[in-house]
């Protein structure tokens, strides 16, 4: 990069920092917090805009003024002054001079940590409960209930609470620069779709095809080595609205449907993305799923602008596959949050019939129509989207058109 | 497979159950709990004898009898009861009648599992607290501190208390039949490595190496997605001590130490190894590295043993290192658990100076020694091993004399 480029990055860098944090300290004010102190490595991308954990044992602390510090084992010190948002507070979690946990060693930065920014007590929340998270890597440090013990070590007389509501809606709404990376990981899955359409022929493992699409996944600089990329062919697309995607070693047969499905990410901003390619020419049920998933698409993007009912997004796509007689086969919710979720249905925004939420600008999320005739065959048309004061842009604008996902 | 095979495999598939339910009926009977209830996906394997949730949202039920139940959502329903070790209860996380969370879709659905093998309350032993989790999924459902609220709702008057000392022992030893999976995981790791060796030259990039070496990781059947290989050259080798190991897009060089790191799994049960490779002759320190750690990993070896203490296998390959003047290069414990855990350092026999831990037969663990040069170069040999009865079984007997690492 050249001297103003980096410049210009710098900038950028410093805008989302000032964006993400003060929207951060706005809301631990409104919620009564002292400060927010949070262990999974999601949350301390959040709270620290920028800086996700590799192996999970970095705490992030976050104060109603918008000053954050970070307390990460050393091997990530690095990564986390990248962000430069934060005072990075450097600990050993392992030596050989003695054995110790990860908890006895991050007390002592952390009351540090805490202190720097003015936290010694009060009202922390934190994320204690439940909660689906992506993996950062391929063995986690979890805090788990953990997390109370290490804050009433760090700040003694403070009082730990679950922070689940007010995270759930600040993960929801992504800033300017979080949406360029949630938009670079969905150019990078776009390889791996090209890959996949190059690749897919009748007398393919999935697997294999599989594994050759994933290449572009991983060969781009900025990726860590958590992306996913999976296909399910002919009858195990049927079964394909479970909560995961698997490939397996099925041989695909000419005349089938396979589903392509990936989540990609870049820095840990997330995507969640569905092709059905058509191994030949489709049979009339093909035709009428493609041309029903594709208005249904059409109908929940115009649906979408900001100050309507996620419930109305859903009914609109789902109203057109019940008319064309898939109603019983679109069997769950048009979409949910992605973005700081990779897959998580209980993100919000929440596309689903029984939905509270109402859209806002920023936010990111996946709609995906889809059909699933038990037994038989299933097709899903997944896009990421995020909100604008116009309505929705589509993050995956590549291989809508059903015509480039038939391959004859 | 034929019928005989089959027949052999369900037998074979009976006493790993019957082993692994009564090693843990037993401990949970020693240690006053009336049942285990676990949700991480590596203690719920650990319980059921062989099913590794997906997406985390199971849960395993463990009495002292030996009886097991588990709750499942449904599209992982099929995979729980390949087990057959367990009765399985489905349940339906999702719906489109209704929104709720996975805590709430299921405590009725752990009441009964847990009634039917005669749990209704009492001292409920649980993974509540801290952990290192080797990632089962893309993105994983984590219950967190929220696991006692669903045990205190499904049992009322019951009292869930942490049992990460029992869980942590039971999680140590590994029956024949774990054993045999970490052996199969071994040879599949063993042909990412012998791609790797066939790949490795000058001028490529390590991220494009490590692409092409992982892909026998995924293509055999038994895998599931989560596998991980990495390649760290030259000067990154350095610093290959911390907790991670991640590709990047540097050029390697003729005459660098290349190293390649691996964690591959088969249905949860996991592999940590390590080979370093040269690129060209080797210089005279280069030459000096592969002795010293040849001839530090053959006394540890040798030092392996029932009823050893785990220290004195450190001290063996920590003296050689210290003798050839790699001491203070030789930054970390000679080995830790592996197995049911991936990569972490405080899971059982800690290979460490300080460790109480004496060695038993059916521990699987790693042995790394190891030098790090300070912004020069780094070199670890990580095999893994089983303690039997006469010693250390190599589990990666491949790829050992440095002569097959020097590529020239």
């Amino acid at each position: 990069m050249d001297n103003a480029t980096t410049q210009r990055r710098k900038g950028a860098d410093m805008a989302h920092h000032s964006q993400r944090t003060q929207r951060n300290a706005r809301a631990i004010g409104e919620a009564g917090f002292d400060a927010l102190i949070c262990g999974t490595p999601s949350n301390v991308l959040l709270l620290s805009a920028g800086y996700w954990p590799i192996v999970g044992t970095s705490l992030a602390v976050a104060n109603s003024e918008g000053k954050v510090a970070l307390v990460v084992p050393e091997d990530e010190s690095e990564l986390a002054r990248k962000t430069g948002a934060a005072e990075v507070f450097p600990y050993k979690p392992a030596s050989l001079d003695q054995l110790q946990t990860v908890t006895d060693a991050i007390v002592p930065p952390l009351t540090e940590a805490a202190s720097t920014i003015g936290v010694s007590g009060g009202r922390i929340g934190c994320d204690l409960s439940d909660a689906n998270q992506p993996a950062s890597y391929i063995s986690m440090h979890l805090f788990g209930s953990g997390l109370a013990e290490v804050i009433n070590r760090a700040l003694p007389g403070s009082n730990a609470e679950d922070a689940k509501r007010l995270l759930s809606k600040l993960r929801s709404i992504c800033t300017s620069q979080e949406v360029d990376r949630v938009r670079q990981a969905c150019k990078v899955a776009q390889g791996a779709f090209e890959a996949a359409r190059r690749a897919l022929r009748p007398g393919e493992f999935e697997i294999a095809v599989a594994s050759l699409a994933s290449l572009p996944l991983y060969q781009n600089a900025h990726a860590r080595d958590q992306q996913h990329l999976a296909i399910m062919s002919g009858p195990r697309g049927a079964s394909a609205y479970g909560a995961y995607a698997i490939s397996s070693d099925r041989v695909m047969q000419a005349g089938e449907l396979v589903m392509v499905h990936c989540n990609s990410n870049i820095a840990g901003y997330w995507t969640d993305i569905t092709r059905t390619f058509c191994l030949g020419k489709p049979t009339d049920q093909q035709k009428r799923m493609y041309d029903a998933i594709s208005a249904a698409r059409e109908a929940a993007l115009q649906a979408i602008r900001p100050g309507v009912r996620a419930a109305d997004v859903d009914k609109a796509a789902r109203q057109i596959l019940s008319d064309r007689g898939f109603g019983d086969q679109f069997k769950h919710a048009t979409g949910h949050g992605v973005g700081y979720a990779a897959i998580d249905h209980n993100a919000q925004p929440r596309l689903h019939p029984k939905s509270p939420d109402l859209l806002e600008v920023g936010m990111v999320f996946n709609v995906e129509p889809a059909i699933y005739i038990e037994n038989a065959q299933g097709m899903r048309h997944c896009d990421m989207v995020v909100v604008t004061d116009l309505g929705a842009e589509v993050l995956t604008p590549f291989l809508s058109d059903p015509q480039t996902l038939i391959l004859v």
